[in-house]
């Protein structure tokens, strides 16, 4: 396989990206990564690596996507980015997958306006795999912040997206499936839930009905939809906790700061390196964009030159799982309780938010 | 003061209610609480705790508003619910304040259909001040979970009730606010987000723009904005990861189960309590319903009875504080910047979700 990654998205590129890239070449000899950006400014960082293996390439790009810019109007302007190039990459075949630690909403975008959307997918999604606890299951959060304003059918979409993907790489055979809301009764929720609910209670999904925010984590259910404005809420309010948590936890420790504290906490060293390693969200490689004609990547954008290997360890077994085929069948199955709406072929960027 | 209890409200009604009324008459032998209740079903609970001290006073209920019903139909069918009863007894003077740890749409809808909004409120909303962390200071975070459903002058007025409340109760003389989204940038966002902000733009608010769900724990700032749908699911978010967090460490500690880690979790047990302690909503009290004539406290449907004892502790400062007036004449202050909608004195119930 050959994988683009682009060297200029990220809050640590082009550095990080170099780094990952590297990594993962040395550790998978019989795949090649595709370093797409500004060839200047990857000279540095190349150099101080010492050098390039037989399995990293690089492709110029004279652009950056930034982070301020609008996602639709990037892709479409910067036709020289990093990231519409490597899009273009995948799209004519000359790779078969791309990962980026850049803008997220852009990596839809070039997703969506280069690749184009999978027939019946109205608009991709990101799907978070959230960490996995002690005992309990992994669970898929979609979408992860593509999508800000959605429809109902939006949400019954991903759900089919998102239970095909977890069937695919997890081998849960039927996962189940439920929607994030406010409480559990069905009179919960906004208008979006409830006619998402309708639409899905009407599904050939094991759809469980509504889950709370503390469910992501209890193992109960194995995908849970939601709108993008709410699913990086809830990544980024996890991300502050577990945080929180942890520093109050170290910072309990030094404050009391007697013989017995350090001891304990010398003794539990290896406990607090294994948790550490569960809630690193480096561990867990980047997010896919569901929906697309191809196998696109969303890494954190304060990807380390790890997250970024493994994002592209994820960007492999996606592509090897041949998992496009598998989403477009269950969405051409959809269709049987799925009404389809009608649209223009081309997505526009008003139908999109940043 | 005479704070009212809501004898039937929460998962452990009524023996919660009863204990916790005990707990704080107790402590507070200058003030009394009156538990409101179906005194048939009280008896048991009450003998069991050897009965009544002087200062906690029984005032018969025969309906209990269930998790199930509609919050507005609810209190205004059952006239003799625990909930309607209570707010009728601080509407008319006999009470200072309500605690209830039942359906919290409904203590919404009774706080606004039995005592009213401050002029120039359109929605009240629920007001949580999130724990806090060491070196961190506290964030309140509003609507959580009063209102699904929302405008962008309901964001703005939360903003105002939100800072003077923080302003009375926590002593910060300007607190900074800012509205929830899913990134710092001001083009992300939902429309209700983006006009919200614009609003607040305009205010004398110290309103620094948008923050991210991990911004709740930084002590970056103290008053954080968003819609009871975000808002709820952002809490059920944190409660969860909180605890899976602390329960991925303690299995981690039995599963190596060695003698080093037996110590050493012997040896952290004070540090350990006293984050749970720091995490425990029990310690918090309630959660404020902001912008009604009157103080109501919103109690943890799983509240203990500590957690009670908690909630009506802060229903006694609230009442003190004389928080009332302080509100009334910051959301008039408001009118220069916030132009308030004309609508019909009494809200109806299809303008509110439950």
């Amino acid at each position: 396989m050959r994988l683009v990654l682009d060297a200029m998205g990220g809050d640590h590129a082009p550095a990080a990206p170099v780094e990952g890239a590297l990594l993962f070449a040395r550790e998978h000899p019989a795949h090649e990564v595709v370093l797409v950006g500004d060839l200047v400014r990857l000279r540095e960082p190349l150099s101080q690596a010492g050098g390039l293996p037989p399995n990293v390439r690089l492709h110029p790009a004279s652009q950056v996507v930034e982070m301020e810019d609008h996602a639709f109007s990037a892709i479409r302007r910067k036709k020289d980015s990093s990231l519409r190039v490597g899009f273009e990459l995948v799209r004519r075949g000359e790779a078969d997958a791309l990962v980026s630690a850049g803008h997220s909403g852009a990596v839809m975008a070039g997703g969506l306006l280069v690749l184009g959307r999978i027939p019946g997918v109205e608009r991709p999604a990101i799907a978070t795999l959230l960490p996995a606890l002690e005992g309990v299951g992994r669970c898929l959060l979609l979408d992860a912040g593509a999508n800000v304003e959605c429809r109902p059918v939006h949400l019954a979409q991903w759900a089919v997206l998102g239970a095909a993907y977890v069937r695919a790489r997890l081998g849960i055979p039927r996962p189940r499936v439920a929607l994030l809301s406010n409480g559990e009764e069905p009179s919960k929720g906004t208008s979006l839930t409830r006619e998402a609910s309708a639409l899905l209670r009407a599904s050939d999904l094991a759809f469980t009905g509504y889950v709370e925010g503390k469910d992501l984590f209890s193992g109960d259910v194995e995908v849970v939809v939601t709108d993008g404005f709410t699913g990086n809420v809830v990544l980024k309010t996890s991300e502050g906790v577990a945080a929180a948590v942890t520093g109050l936890l170290r910072s309990a420790i030094e404050r009391r700061g007697g013989l017995p504290e350090k001891l304990g906490a010398l003794l539990l060293q290896p406990t607090f390196t294994g948790l550490k390693k569960v809630m690193d969200y480096a561990e867990y490689g980047g997010a896919p964009l569901l929906g697309i004609e191809g196998v696109g990547i969303v890494a954190h954008g304060r990807s380390s030159p790890r997250a970024l290997q493994k994002a592209l360890e994820a960007a492999l077994q996606t592509a090897q799982a041949g998992l496009r085929t598998e989403l477009t069948r269950c969405i051409a199955d959809a269709a049987a309780w799925l009404p389809a709406r009608q649209r223009g072929k081309g997505a526009t960027a008003e139908a999109f938010s940043d």
